[in-house]
């Protein structure tokens, strides 16, 4: 459909005083589109836009005609949706847009130098703050071990847990993710330790600062949350020396990436020690990115571990919302408007 | 130490108008105080009120004469510290004043007539509240049997957890331990339903009813809470009739006492529903009541089941408020003010 179609209802469309930006680009959706987001795509894109499902094309010569018309692509977990030579053919492509947060797995080399790459920042913050509550909670109340005495007729309650009201925590990245945590926390009444690039915040936060002054954040905190984008900059930020500036009972959550951490130096500081203990939802090596889920030292073993299968953004109405938000940039991008979550490539391949 | 002492600070001491209500009565302590709890009680009692430590008294008769003697008595675990043929020696007690809030397990028909009996009602709200927002988390995220799977090696991502910004939550008894599990689960954005005595409440909820209502505050709630005393009215509340009313996938927290809910009854929901979650704090027949730790069904091997030790109330520094929230009502009726938390034996004692 081509044409000045008005804005409806709150539905951001890529006009701009009733003008149209852009006129029937062609978007390639490259994941598998269920029937509720085809409803979504075709309601928020259809109208203006030529909507291609890749995954309707069996036919090796209409996917290569599709991803070299295409002006906007839209994926989630590109690896399982475009081989790296297809991506060649994105010749005419100017707007990636991830389905996902983090971008880190994105095979830069073979992305299309002219598209502008972004991130879905901020669309799974909601859920993944509920799952880094829920792991900090279950470990500071040490869930795990004393369910696994009871259910061997072993009442133990001789040892005390972490109070939240009066406990801290660090929040290593303050973006859409850190700030959901945050919120929770907060109402808690815990206090609020933040890092972030500028070491600035509308948010309140009772102290705020930027990766320079690690030590200081994480110090004191009884809980650190990893929510950090895995760069160049950020891969293996939390080694051995890192995990020694922190409280010998501390609690440190990964809802971010599992890079983030050195897993040789973690599994020796919670070997080390036992009141040290780790939520893990994000790895070295798992099915979405390596195929496999595969680890070098056996956390399992550890009474002060807890891992989950990298569903935190895995909850019941989450997919419409955060694909939403995708489209919504999309639709700004459009527009003529700046997009959001804009990726610098050069974060994240090495020199 | 006699005569009139002047309020000091913000502690409420038993003086009204300048004039002591009270001088010397005897407080006997019958919980085995530490350091920190004898300061405190010094320091909030000490000044006009003569503290005796049962603790510090081997001698029976020295037991015996100064629970004769006893006004006040400030009891933890009275089972563990009192037995029953000596509680008839309390024939001067005005007040029995608990450390707990839940007072079920005191042997009525041998508590002093003439005293009344106050439990601690809301002095361990918070950490009682952490504790179930924590159990309600893990089975909302499926914690157990995916950390479970993850340990064999199985990376089980295919089954979407509770969103729980967009949940709604049934909280059963909405004194302390229930507002401040309302408060805290409004944090996330879920919908709150409670139900109390009067079906009034100045907190903000979505709907507030009364027992009589329990079918309407269940039967569409994500979480359902426990968080009333167990009296006879409330013994067995929950059973076969009222787990059906709950919703197939409902998860039940039990932070209260266990025998709120019928143990059959829950087993044989639990089994033939796996979709249904409890996480159970208090139980049937625990060490604190009975003497030990004992089940009449096998919940430990179900998947959909997460017990911990009573340790909802056992967290870092909790001891010493609640206890000077029991000082403080101690004060309240030594000074002739209406105490707080003030038990009717007759909702305890079978007819």
């Amino acid at each position: 459909m081509i044409g000045i179609v008005p804005a409806q209802g709150k539905s951001r469309k890529p006009f701009r005083g009733g003008s149209a930006v852009e006129r029937n680009p062609v978007v390639v959706v490259s994941f598998p589109a269920d029937n509720e987001a085809r409803t979504l795509l075709g309601r928020e894109l259809g109208e203006f836009s030529r909507l291609v499902f890749l995954k309707d094309l069996i036919d090796p010569e209409k996917r290569k005609a599709a991803l070299e018309s295409a002006d906007v692509l839209l994926s989630f977990i590109l690896g399982r949706e475009i081989s790296s030579p297809e991506l060649l053919f994105l010749k005419k492509l100017r707007l990636f847009q991830s389905l996902l947060a983090g971008v880190d797995a994105l095979p830069f080399p073979f992305m299309p130098k002219q598209a502008v790459l972004c991130s879905n920042a901020g669309a799974w913050a909601e859920p993944l703050a509920e799952h880094a509550l829920c792991m900090a909670l279950a470990l500071g109340k040490n869930l795990l071990p004393l369910h696994a005495k009871l259910a061997r007729g072993e009442f133990d309650n001789s040892r005390e847990s972490l109070w939240f009201r009066r406990a801290s925590a660090a929040i290593l990245g303050f973006g859409g993710i850190g700030k959901a945590t945050a919120r929770l926390f907060r109402c808690l009444g815990m206090e609020i330790r933040a890092v972030n690039t500028t070491g600035r915040t509308l948010e309140p936060v009772d102290w705020i600062g930027t990766l320079e002054q690690l030590e200081e954040a994480v110090r004191d905190a009884n809980v650190v949350v990893l929510s950090l984008p895995l760069t160049r900059r950020t891969r293996g930020l939390i080694g051995k020396r890192e995990l020694e500036w922190m409280r010998e009972d501390a609690i440190l959550v990964n809802v971010a990436r599992g890079a983030l951490v050195q897993e040789e130096a973690l599994y020796v500081h919670l070997k080390a020690n036992p009141s040290f203990r780790a939520g893990i939802d994000t790895w070295w090596v798992e099915p979405a990115t390596h195929g496999e889920f595969r680890l070098q030292y056996p956390f399992f073993e550890l009474e002060n571990f807890l891992g989950s299968p990298h569903n935190s953004n895995l909850v019941k109405g989450i997919f419409p919302v955060a694909l939403k938000a995708a489209v919504d940039n999309v639709c700004r991008f459009l527009a003529g408007e700046p997009p959001l979550g804009v990726v610098d490539p050069a974060d994240y391949v090495e020199d």
